[in-house]
């Protein structure tokens, strides 16, 4: 028996519709009925339902975005650090494995390859940078599962979410027995406010900026075939293969939704920092070598962002 | 057998000494030798030592104050939050009890009782209050266990350290089964770093303030007598009864001790912050009425102050 924590999260309803998907039996437990943020709790139900495996996609993101939880610091800490060691540790005194939603949100930039050596960029926007971005893509690499976070409580500045999932992902390492799943900017056809391409088309004005993206039902199957196929345990990026700017997305929402008006963007980084944004955000590039390396396939973000458009479901 | 951890600390030391003089069976665990941050490590640990009771002494406290905790964020709350989890939670799971050394600090001021009702105060070196202190002390009453944190992430300001103190509180109030004995201020004979009689003879200006204050071993012995005398489980202000003022004590160590060369003070609280201190200073008065409750003894602040300086042992 599989239990999903967080179901009624964005996330949480991609994991719930793949295990449907999949036959697999699981149970999503609610918090109106069991608070299984108590150990004990928990540790109770992991015994009593005999499970097997523990998916653990609640998390706090602030509402309505990021900033939230530069003030909700303590509801943060308790979402993102806290239950998630209370999970790992009830799952390891069960002896049993279990799967976090972890976050690539714990980088800044990407790695530019440079006469044979990569270097750290945090800042991808940088106008040198741009004509690297044009003339030669493949000089920009993605932060690799070993890299340690730089955008994080140990390499600030960071968010206050950011640093509260990196803490998470060292915390958990502790522990062990499980996988830690990093998403990054999730999207897909459904018209949901934590959607990208449904944010991309709400907000004032668009921030620009390069990033990995993940498809949340491609996400959610990553992490049932590193589990069903038994992947190793640890830490795993999850994106869609590749990166896109923001201005590339619009271009594609666009080209294939005929939206009604135009998109405007903010000139810069102070204007966004002053007028829009509170903390600061992340903004990288994640590798999946090791994600693929495993067999697990995942379409290209061109591909997975075109499909969800093309499919696209506006919310009445 | 009862396991202690964090034994080389400053307050892990007093527990070390309370259990030796008690002839209590007991094991001080260290680092060096074992990794009981692990969650497994110390499960294991717990169940191979038939474990009947476990000390948590262990803290990440600042160095060489509070202030270096604002930036070391990870480390601040890897020590004062998620390690407390990790014990109590490996307690839980082993069916044992655990003792966790909290802190006062999460309060700030005292509660002042005027006609008839008692209302918080925050800032007891208001002019009017000094007032109040000298005409009226009793009008100043403590925090009990039951008022919520006032100096905490959920009501800032507070210091990064302190917030992560009352978020472990919160935490392990989920998971039940043990003590929260909140220290305040450590003093005793022993000049050493962390002893507040210490620290007013080794800073440049004293900073004036009114607050509850723990003796040492007087803390460590209530905490086991709590736990030999099986009171209920839960939190306990555990300081020595009363209250004083920097000031106070200053006169108190110029009277006993005889220092050459005079104290100087702060002018005020926006020279102390802008010279001396960047977080936010925690002062406060805690109530111990529950804990003399139990029946256990403590003697008075004054008490305790004039014993530890009459038996002053300086450092060489």
């Amino acid at each position: 028996m599989i239990i999903l924590l967080g179901s009624s999260g964005y996330i949480g309803q991609a994991f719930e519709q793949a295990l449907q998907t999949r036959g697999l039996k699981f149970t999503a437990l609610s918090r109106k009925q069991i608070d299984y943020t108590k150990f004990g709790v928990l540790l109770d139900c992991l015994r009593k339902t005999n499970a097997s495996f523990v998916i653990n996609a609640a998390g706090f993101t602030g509402k309505p975005n990021v900033d939230a939880c530069e003030t909700a610091r303590a509801d943060t800490l308790l979402g993102n650090s806290i239950f998630p060691m209370t999970v790992a540790q009830a799952c390891e005194a069960s002896g049993i494995s279990w799967g976090h939603v972890s976050s690539g949100c714990i980088y800044a930039g990407a790695k530019i390859s440079e006469n044979g050596e990569l270097r750290v960029e945090k800042d991808l926007m940088r106008n040198e940078l741009k004509l690297v971005r044009e003339k030669n893509p493949d000089a920009i690499r993605g932060f690799i599962e070993e890299d340690e976070p730089n955008f994080s409580f140990r390499q600030p500045p960071c968010s206050f979410y950011s640093g509260t999932k990196a803490l998470a992902e060292e915390a958990l390492s502790s522990v062990g027995g499980g996988y830690l799943w990093r998403l990054r900017i999730p999207f897909d056809e459904n018209d949901k406010s934590r959607n990208f391409l449904t944010k991309l088309q709400r907000y004032p004005k668009v921030y620009d900026n390069v990033n990995s993206l993940s498809h949340r039902s491609d996400f959610a199957n990553a992490c049932l075939d590193l589990w069903q196929g038994r992947a190793a345990f640890g830490t795993y990026n999850i994106t869609n293969p590749g990166f896109i700017t923001s201005r590339e997305v619009v271009k594609l929402i666009e080209k294939i939704l005929k939206p009604n008006g135009q998109f405007q963007f903010w000139a810069n980084d102070e204007e966004f920092y002053k007028t829009a944004a509170h903390a600061p955000r992340s903004n990288c590039v994640l590798d999946v070598s090791k994600l693929l390396a495993t067999g697990v396939k995942m379409r290209s973000v061109r591909e997975a962002l075109e499909d969800s458009l093309r499919n696209w479901k506006p919310s009445s």
